[in-house]
């Protein structure tokens, strides 16, 4: 899927070409392993993934901690630092060669100014990305490591799928070798 | 403040009275341990905090968890079962008297469909609500008890003063005699 797709589906408008939309929309490859937003650095573009997989760390003392992976068919990025313009608290990096369209800051709120599709856009974009991240926090504080691996098997089968297990087990707050214990519970 | 206070500031719009809004406002007042929205309720109201204190929690096993607390000026509710329209699975409840304007959930969506400004603010206060829900996940993630203590103290001081220690101890995940030596460490 790309942006023109998504905001035709979303909001039943007729865009076809690039230029029709009320930003300007870029493309860009990041081959496998690529940082595409550090920690410290300012985010100035929102990105949607057409293919590949994203990973979003914070860092505690030397280590990174897993928050969040993106599949193709959504936005991403450092949300906080690009809405905020201060420096990032997360690093956004490509787990797998990936294929994105990208929207420039300046662009973007140039357009938010005047433009409705931009702030459906917008609003639509936010709130999917605000029902992922407070679903874990409050998955977190409610739910036992066995409860959200199998959530997570249900819910999300791609990701564990696509990643390397050593990343979900990250990912679930919980050591390898007792994700690997609650594998064989399933099977 | 005000919702058309609120839309005026930040849009530069000039609404001076409820019915110039896109969407109907109506105006509310709940009482000190009112549940404004009780668990499994399906949310049809986006409400914002003109005077009082709201408490947001979610349920492991019987025991109430805090994820969050608002304070005037900002939007709050069930905001994921209101997208959703699906059973909230987090409470909200009023921590002193409140007084509150509400938007019904289909004037809203109403007027997101036609409305530049209905959009503009609900891109706004999603962005506002993901900015503080995602903070906490990420101090949750990186950061000491302490740590949390002292930046809580530092960036939200109203809150110490306006909640009672022993839900300021609930919210930091932390018991509230550890939260008495925190305390104690800071004096």
């Amino acid at each position: 899927m790309t942006i023109p797709e998504y905001i035709n589906i979303n909001f039943k408008t007729d865009f076809k070409e690039y230029h029709e939309l009320p930003f300007k929309v870029t493309k860009k490859t990041f081959k496998k392993g690529t940082v595409i937003t550090s920690y410290g650095q300012i985010e100035r573009s929102a990105y949607f993934l057409i293919s590949g997989l994203i990973e979003i760390t914070v860092l505690k003392d030397t280590e990174d901690k897993i928050v969040e992976f993106f599949l193709p068919g959504c936005f991403f990025g450092a949300y906080t630092s690009f809405l905020s313009q201060q420096p990032s608290d997360v690093q956004v990096s490509a787990l797998s060669n990936c294929e994105v369209e990208v929207i420039d800051y300046d662009e973007l709120q140039n357009a938010y100014k005047t433009s409705l599709v931009a702030n459906q856009l917008g609003r639509l974009a936010t709130e999917s990305i605000f029902i992922i991240s407070t679903k874990r926090e409050k998955d977190f504080l409610t739910k036992s490591a066995q409860e959200r691996y199998d959530e997570l098997l249900s819910k999300r089968p791609d990701l564990i799928k696509l990643v390397p297990v050593n990343k979900i087990a990250k990912y679930l707050g919980i050591h390898p070798e007792s994700l690997s214990r609650l594998r064989k519970n399933i099977s």
